[in-house]
This record gives C-alpha cells, structure tokens and sequence, in this order.
C-alpha cells in the first residue's frame, strides 16, 4: 500500500458510507476529531432542544414538567437507550448520576446481596481506574477481598483468564465490555454465562461499547450493567449515566444511596425509605434533566443509522486505521497496540511509540485531535456516526509527518 | 387592610424593589409563579451560554475544552458560589452530583471518620425526606443509630430542642437550615456551637437558603454543608449540587465514592486511589459541565443583586404574603403554617387549608403557580430575583376566589 492508494481506498471508502449523511447532523468545526470514544461530537438538535427545553419546558411551564414529563424521563430515556442500543426490553435501563456514582450503587447492591461465603470481588487490572477504585473501596467497606485479573493488555480478559479466579467465594465480576486502552472486546455472552455456572453475578462496564456495538444483554442474560453517555453516545461532556438491572433481579437488589427519587412514593415524603417498583428503585435524588437533552438527539441519529450499521463501519474504520499506520508509521517505529482482528476490537485503535505525549501536543495544535494515553499510546478513537476514512488518514498521515520532523 | 389598600402596597412595594431590574433577566411566560423555592426560573442568559458551550466549547474545542476549562470548573464554580452565597472562603466548596448523593458523600465521610464510642446520628423528623433516608441508611450500612428530633412543625429545630439529644455518643447532628415544609430558618450559628461543645460534627443542609439568606459558613465555623442548584439558584432541572466541607477538616476526611475525578493525578490512571488535595477529593466521576452552566448566569445576577439585598426583600415577600392571607384568606379558614417573625422565616410562606390540594390543580390550570405539599399545605414560594409583590396578592387573591366558589 502506498500514500496514493490510502488516499483513493479513503475516498472510495467515504463514498460508499452509509453513515455519510450523519456526519452533517453534527455541529462544531474540526479538521480531524479522533477522540468520539472520549467525548462525542454534539448533534446539530441537542442544542435546538436545549434552547426549547429552557424556553418552554423549563420557563414556560416550570414546575409542572415534572409531572408533564421530566418525573418519567429518566427511566423513558433509558427504555429507549436500552432498546436502540443494549438489547434491553423495557423496564430495565435508568439514566442518572456520574458512571462512577452508578456503578458504586450497582456494585454496592450486588455485594450486598450477595449469599454467605461469597465474599471475592473479581476485576482486573487494566480496567478503567473509576472501575477498579470502586471495587477496592466497596470491598474495604463491605469487608470483601479483591481478587485481581493479570491480562495481557492487548489480549485483554478472556475466559481463560477468568477461569482460574471463579471460585465458589465469588460474589461479583465486574469488566470492561471494551478496555479503555486497547480496545479489546470481552467476550460478553461467554464470559456471563461463565459468570453464572460459578454461582456469581457480572457487572459489565460498557462505557467504550455502548453506541458503537451491538450490545446484547438481555439475550446474554447479563445481570447487571453501567455506562457512560458522553463517548459514543454524544450526550456532552458530563452527560449522566445509565444503569442496566436485569428485571428478574430487581426486587432482590436495593442500592444504599436511597434518596426521595427512588422511593415508591416521592411525594408522599412519609417516614422510611420503601424502595420504588422496578428501576426507579436504583434513582437516588433529583434527576439531571437538562444534561439529558442531548441524549434525547443523538438517540434519534443512533435510530436511524441503526445499531449494527454503526457497529459495521466501527470494524471497518478499524481496519483502515490500522492499514494506514503500517504503511505510513511502521517504519517510524509505530506499533499497534490494539487487536488486529476485527471481532475482538472496539471503537479505537491504539498505537505506540516513545514520542506520542509531544506528538499529541502538536496534533491538538493543528487541530488534529486523537488523545494520548499513559505511557506513550495514541488512541485513534473511531466515532462511526461522525468519523470519516479520509479523518483517519489525515491524522495517520500527521502523525507521519511530525515524526519524520524529529 | 382592604383588598384595595393592598393592590396600592404592592404597587408601592413594587415600585420601589430594588430588584426590579432582575425579573427581566428571566425567561419564561407566566401569569403568578410562587414556586421559584422548587425550580428556580431560566436566567436569559443561561439558553444563550448553552448554546455557546454547545457550539464552541464542545462542538469545536471538543475534548480540548476539559484542559481548557471543564477540569478545574466544578471547583471554580464552587468557589464563585462559596464567596457570593455562603460566606465561604475558596477551596471549602464544589459542585457535582445530586444533593442525595452529594449529602450521602460528606455523611459518609463525617461518620467514617468519627472517633469510637461515637455512634449516633441526629436528624429531625420534620427534614426532607431525601435526608431522612440517607441518615437512616449510612446509619444502618455503618452500625449507627439515629436519634430522632420531633420538631413542632413550625417552630422548627431550635437549640433547647437539640440539647436534651447531645450526648457524648453524638458523632453528627445533620438540619435542613431552611424547613422545607414551614420555611422555618434554623438559628445555624449558634446551633453549630452547641454541636462542636457535644464534640461532635455539623452538616447543615442549605438546599431552602442558598441564594436566598446571607448564609455565613466560615463565620460560623460549620463543618459540612451541602445544597442543591435548581431553587432559588434558579441552575435549572435536576441541576448540580454542592458540598461544603471546612478547610481544617479536608485531610482527615474520605468519602467512599472514589472515582477518577477525585484522584490526585486523574490522567496517571495508576493503581489505587489516593485522594486529591483540597475539595477534588470529594468529587466521583466526570462532572455535568452542560448542567452547570446555567448556575454561570444565575450567579452573574445573584452578584449584582447582592445576597444581603436578595434576603432583605425575601423578608418583606413574606411579611406581604402574611398580610395578604391574613386580608383575603383568613375568613375561609386559611391559616399561616409558617413563622410570622421575618428573622425565623426562609423564602417561602406555608398557607394551610383542607382544599387545597384541589385548589393548587385549579391554579396551576390558570397559570397560578404555587406547590403543594401533603396534607394540607400550599407553599407560597418567594423568590426575590424573579418575584414581585403584584405577584403574590394575584395568587393569594386567586387562592380566594377558589375557596369562595365552592
């Protein structure tokens, strides 16, 4: 391959894109954005709506929206966010607070749950930090032990792996769907039913994989998930969370950040606590409305480009990432830090070399903008609703050129 | 007092408001909105920063903006919020999460730390609901108890009514500064006082006073405090919350919600959390920069306004709203649930009557917007940047004429 041929398979590639029309329902202006696994590109409609939701929803008909429509909101978006994206039939997804703050109350309400003598929390540690530093703190405070996966990062956690910790102490798994440095994928289906032959529970992060695969979790019988709506999903930066709790779990689970939201009758603001029906249960205080209009956008562009075109063009966006850095960076010293087959990869591709960190700083410059990862990764984050071939060749190529410079 | 005589006042009143001015600076088409002590109203300002942030800063700076600014403005803002509104000096403050979750984060943090033999924590029956549950649950996850306050409804928690539950078993004593119910303002000072001679900690919940009362932290030497932006802070639905936690107490505190953003170094993403300096160590997981930006435009007004100006014409809405009730409703049975004492009083005026669950339906039908609270309560809010004497005699008069037609 050479620098032409890249340059026509590019264009040829765009041409022939499905998702070409979805590149123009996003606004801002950027020579090459490499960094949708990172923060998602706003669509064109979530600042219309905002502007609505403040003028109408918020000024005209204040209080009254929240019986109108935001009181519901949380656990409508999250319906629908389940069904486009996560393979979740209804009454299983809510949308609120940080993933972080999530992900302790999921974790927390699986812990606590959890039979006698399970008492091992399994996490691995090339996991997200948020991730692993839940999983120490919940176990420090619950009394539970920490048991720690060593995978190979770019392999990542496979059932192999998993196998020889699954002891019948084991409460809780809890991975990365997609690992935030190589972009592996787990194997979900597997791993989960893994899982459960141990006697344990899984709770998938899917923060790297949701809006981009075809994420399948009530046909993998998954028990409990969170992820972010800021990467893929294009909600902002900050944009609240989802939690996922399987409908067969719910009513033995509750979460200990139990706040009037979740209660079975907010306005009845009685003595005690009685947790709320289904996942409103897993809703601690008030919900952040605004921050959710965005996602309100994007999920209309996710429903029209569909799920598994999305995840189509995320496999080929991959490829071409890597072809391109063969041919233009290999020689620089450029390795590829990500699986090369296409079933085992995400939505970014990460490639090394010693000088990425002052690389980066000059990319961001001209407006070329991957993200740099400790120690000396760049991340090529492939967002396949915005993200075209010929931005991914622009920033292989910068990349080339900056280190040819050296 | 005739209904004539108080038609002139309220001209007078209004003619004469200091804040007149700052009712423009609000969007939003309503007839009589008497609940900006729920939801706050939109500054104008806060569709147009939306839209800037929208397009600018997240359309065209994308992950670049978190460098820029996003990083440090959970804390910024805390700070600008902490000197305008709380009388707190810089670094004591920050935004993030629900008020649920934020008020779970610091009493977690207070109980954890709390020395042996302490084991009991104070709240009053009569607090919102929201602190209630949180109390009873960090009581029951950690092996406390709770000792409970019985308040009179509208005399409120007062500190003879504190000082027989102060024990030197007493670790946390936790009070809604402002009640949500009567509006009853807790004596915070000194009650603070009494709290540190039992040798235990205060956390004040400010969530019915911030940006209404000139709250004095610093001055009053309290430890915690915690409240929520979308009241008289007018930051919009579900907006963020702040925490407050006393310079001198930072180091020896941890909450165990740990995530990335409350690491010392969040980009090293090693192994183990270790806490960040000052306030980021009480943050969790990314923080909703889109829903803070609202809070940017109300605090550009609440400046201008100055608190001290704002909390003397909450005084003089509420003295109105008695007399106006006092003329109009009395005689239907109406009767004030609230301090007559302008010094005891918070922002809004409680009114209480067996219909009146039936009149707020009837009101709010006619663009009258007060709220109602169980059994029998309809809290007239008062909000001195948006609302205006000629306001509240239009809903008390039309609280009147419901009542007189049935």
């Amino acid at each position: 391959m050479t620098v032409t041929s890249l340059q026509t398979s590019a264009a040829e590639l765009d041409a022939a894109d499905p998702l070409a029309w979805c590149r123009h329902e996003f606004s801002g202006e950027v020579r090459a954005y490499l960094d949708g696994n990172s923060l998602g590109r706003p669509p064109r409609e979530a600042a219309v709506r905002l502007a609505a939701v403040v003028e109408h929803d918020w000024g005209n008909r204040l209080i009254r929206s929240w019986d109108e429509q935001w009181f519901a909101l949380p656990l409508e978006l999250g319906d629908r966010l389940g069904r486009l994206t996560l393979g979740a039939a209804a009454g299983q997804t809510v949308i609120g607070d940080s993933t972080t703050v999530m992900l302790y109350k999921l974790l927390r309400a699986a812990v606590d749950a959890a039979p006698d003598g399970r008492n091992v929390i399994v996490v691995d540690r090339e996991n997200f930090p948020t991730d692993r530093y839940i999983v120490e703190s919940v176990a420090s405070e619950r009394g539970f032990t920490v048991r720690w996966l060593e995978p190979d990062p770019v392999a990542g956690v496979t059932p192999d792996l998993l196998a020889a910790a699954l002891a019948d102490d084991v409460a809780v798994v809890t991975l990365s769907h997609v690992a935030y440095k190589s972009g592996f994928v787990a194997d979900l289906p597997t791993i989960t039913e893994q899982v459960h032959r141990a006697g344990a529970v899984v709770l998938w992060d899917l923060c790297h994989s949701v809006g981009l695969l075809d994420v399948r979790l009530d046909d993998a019988d998954v028990d409990l998930a969170v992820g972010c709506g800021y990467k893929f999903l294009c909600g902002g930066p900050g944009a609240p969370a989802f939690g996922y709790v399987a409908a067969r779990l719910q009513d033995r689970l509750t979460q200990p950040i139990q706040g009037w939201m979740g209660h079975a009758d907010a306005f009845a603001m009685g003595q005690g606590w009685s947790p709320g029906p289904g996942m409103r249960r897993f809703l601690s205080g008030t919900p952040p409305i605004l921050a959710m209009i965005p996602l309100t956008a994007s999920l209309d562009l996710i429903e029209r480009a569909r799920i598994t075109t999305i995840s189509d063009k995320a496999r080929r966006l991959g490829r071409f990432a890597i072809e391109a850095t063969d041919t233009l960076l290999a020689g620089h010293g450029v390795t590829v830090s990500s699986p090369r087959e296409d079933a085992l990869r995400g939505g970014h591709v990460t490639i090394s070399h010693p000088a990425f960190r002052e690389v980066t700083r000059r990319l961001w410059e001209a407006d070329v903008i991957p993200d740099f990862r400790n120690p000396d990764g760049i991340r090529l984050g492939l967002a396949p609703l915005t993200t075209s071939f010929g931005e991914v060749l622009d920033a292989v190529a910068s990349i080339g050129e900056l280190l040819s410079r050296r």
